[in-house]
């Protein structure tokens, strides 16, 4: 086992790492399941002609075949598979394949590995985690929940360790209308131009506007004036007026945005702002669209996105409509950990770890060990009978932060942080609260104390 | 979106059934991490030629390519990526890849999908969780990891609302020892012979251990009766040698077969069993071996299983031995979900819904969802203003056992299973303890009420 160098965009951390990535699981699982949502898993596979059915990433896919596979299973036909890029596609199939089991509307969260063959870079990866929550909904689906799920997603994003965040939200029925107020034919060239704001500016999009969508001058400059307009009230509404653009689904878009942005402040002030220039490339959306800005770490991009869509998934006869926003794990980990922003209090779940005087004492100590995790104490019994000294710096390499001693007259526990070493029996001695498991502390408030 | 139809060799569990799964592995991971094994995850890839260096399952492996590669990549060199087949592997990778960063004795746990190439059937699928625990050490690792390592897994198990289980142990300097002693040229080759028993039967093993393994009928004989041996105690060790093969390593083996058995016994008794038919194909292990069978599903194969391996890990200068066990989580969950065996109490994790009586009261009734959840209490808002009937059987078919009714005088909740209704408050109301998350019982158990 020669080559043991990493591979660029497929991050793995270390056990110390995994415990602030399991703690940051944990609690976005807690608040979806506490917001009644269910979790599903689906497959890391789907039929290539699926994966290729949406969106511009075709480029992207990971195409799967067995290694000694018949020579007629080596092609990238229809029925090949490959692996998921995200997790609604899945879930559209999966609602799908599975309607005559589920309730609808379905709340469904789903917190899997996703698979994309991308140029690795910061905040990109070959491989990352992701964390869906979605309403699904049979033919109709009540526009309520699109006020709701940024509420969910700003608790979820709000119980992290992490600075706080931004929901950035537009709708393209308001997008939309608005080109096609304007005069353009084919109002999705025009979004993907807006799109690119970000990264190649306002004049290239300009450029853009004028030779791929057709636009004047004129209406190429409203646009750029739509995608300059922000507010964190319903004050965009006039601004977007002012323009003096008129188109009825313009006004229902409108109408649909100052009813999320007005209805999101009421229950959580300060969450959720208008940003007119906000897109999302993939063009299954319908309606609300999100994106989330970390404080302090825009230039990380969105750490949270997602939208309404209507007809992701249909069989022809029936169609659910969701909306839906997903959370980049991977993408703030990577930051935070990169940064050492975050931390984990030790790099083991054990609290205690128990001494071994000899070999022959060895299942006193395991009992002993037994006993303190029956009552939910995460121990674990000294690999050797070393000196007592070698012990305890083994337990202070991993963070454990007491060593127990047994002893024929009484046993004791020694906090090796402090040295204090107190008389102890495993069918009553409990630790503090912070020091049962492990906790997770943004780094730098750990350095202010 | 029109073929949906399921994946053979890659399943997917309903909302009730995930209940269930994600109940055996929140069990798996308390348990493991009471003794103080700590996560990794590792990335679903490695390169082709590290799954292919150890072990017969070079058929099996998906190989990936990015759909729109260069040329040059398209093949299945050594620099070619494919998805792992087990854990073990890419453990063993990630330990030379980060010993720098690791304190050894190393204990960690790793529950992940793995993925096999095979034709599915029962039991056996292309796509499924493994729930494995390992001790990794630098040059020696101590035998007392081979008595630990059933012990913590019998303990997980044994938290799982499953039948009881027996692991069976046997070792391979017992058996390479012996086979050495009735004079095998490749004890290797015995073994994979006898790894056979189960699927073809004595008598063929017999023909392959003259043919194959160039074994006289007598040294063939001694090899079927050494598989015929087992025991709950140490008495196996008296029939072994009753069959008069004399060997150093045999008598290695011996000793710490009686060693796992006993010292398991005495914290454990009736989990661990010695069976001398057990072999493991794998070729990495070294020391003891195990498998595990489940009480009346013994059809099933082993459920878990492992062994001691020496060189699995080495950089050249360094090498890592280990013990490490493999739960198959999927492989259970299969058969006792497809029985029906196990069920959720109910499909969602949601214990209210609050009743919505038009849609200008939605904000009062996400302000009580709100202050519910905050008391940890899992609520959502009924997803329209329909007559209360109709909100009503909505919770019942999901099995929420609440619905929550907002009045301007005062608010009241009804369990909808007996219909008692009372005056609550969401500052102090609390459901009865077995009703606030979905519980998972045998399902057996619950028809006997």
């Amino acid at each position: 086992m020669s080559r043991v160098t990493p591979l660029s965009g497929f991050p793995e951390w270390l056990p110390e790492q995994r415990i602030v990535e399991q703690n940051f699981l944990d609690t976005i699982r807690r608040v979806f399941e506490l917001n009644g949502f269910a979790s599903i898993e689906t497959r890391a596979v789907e039929p290539l002609d699926q994966l290729l059915r949406k969106g511009e990433i075709d480029k992207e896919v990971y195409v799967l075949r067995r290694l000694h596979a018949a020579a007629d299973e080596a092609d990238a036909g229809p029925n090949s598979l490959g692996l998921h890029f995200d997790l609604t596609v899945p879930f559209a199939r999966y609602v799908l394949e599975n309607a005559g089991h589920l309730v609808f509307p379905l709340r469904r969260y789903q917190i899997q590995k996703v698979w994309r063959g991308e140029r690795p870079q910061e905040g990109r990866y070959r491989e990352f985690t992701q964390a869906d929550v979605d309403v699904i909904d049979r033919d109709t689906l009540p526009f309520h929940y699109e006020i709701e799920l940024p509420l969910v997603i700003g608790e979820a994003l709000g119980a992290l360790p992490i600075p706080p965040v931004r929901i950035q939200v537009n709708n393209r029925k308001l997008a939309e209308g608005f080109y096609r107020g304007v005069g353009a034919a084919d109002p999705a060239t025009v979004l993907r131009a807006v799109d690119k704001l970000d990264k190649i500016g306002p004049d290239a999009v300009r450029e853009l506007l004028l030779a791929d969508a057709g636009l004047s001058g004129a209406a190429a400059d409203a646009c750029l004036g739509l995608a300059g307009i922000s507010s964190s009230d319903a004050s965009f509404a006039d601004r977007v007026k002012a323009l003096g653009v008129s188109d009825p689904m313009l006004d229902e878009g409108l109408d649909e945005l100052v009813r999320v942005v007005e209805g999101a402040a009421s229950l959580r002030p300060g969450l959720v702002a208008a940003d007119l220039r906000i897109a999302r490339g993939l063009d299954y959306y319908t309606g609300t669209v999100y994106e989330t800005l970390l404080a302090g770490h825009e230039d990380l991009g969105s750490i949270s996105s997602g939208g309404r869509y209507d007809s992701l998934a249909s069989d022809g006869r029936t169609t659910y409509p969701g909306v839906g926003i997903s959370i980049g794990v991977s993408r703030i980990l990577g930051r935070l950990l990169g940064q050492g922003v975050v931390a984990a209090s030790r790099s083991v779940p054990t609290c205690v770890l128990v001494a071994v005087a000899d070999e022959d004492s060895r299942p006193r100590a395991m009992a002993v060990a037994s006993a303190l995790r029956a009552r939910g104490i995460a121990t674990e019994v000294a690999p050797s009978a070393a000196k007592f000294g070698k012990q305890i710096r083994h337990a202070d390499r991993r963070g454990i932060p007491f060593v127990w001693f047994c002893d024929d007259a009484e046993d004791s526990v020694k906090d090796i942080r402090s040295g204090d070493q107190v008389p102890s029996s495993a069918e009553n001695w409990l630790p503090p609260d912070d020091d049962l498991w492990p906790t997770v502390r943004p780094a730098a408030r750990d350095e202010e104390l």
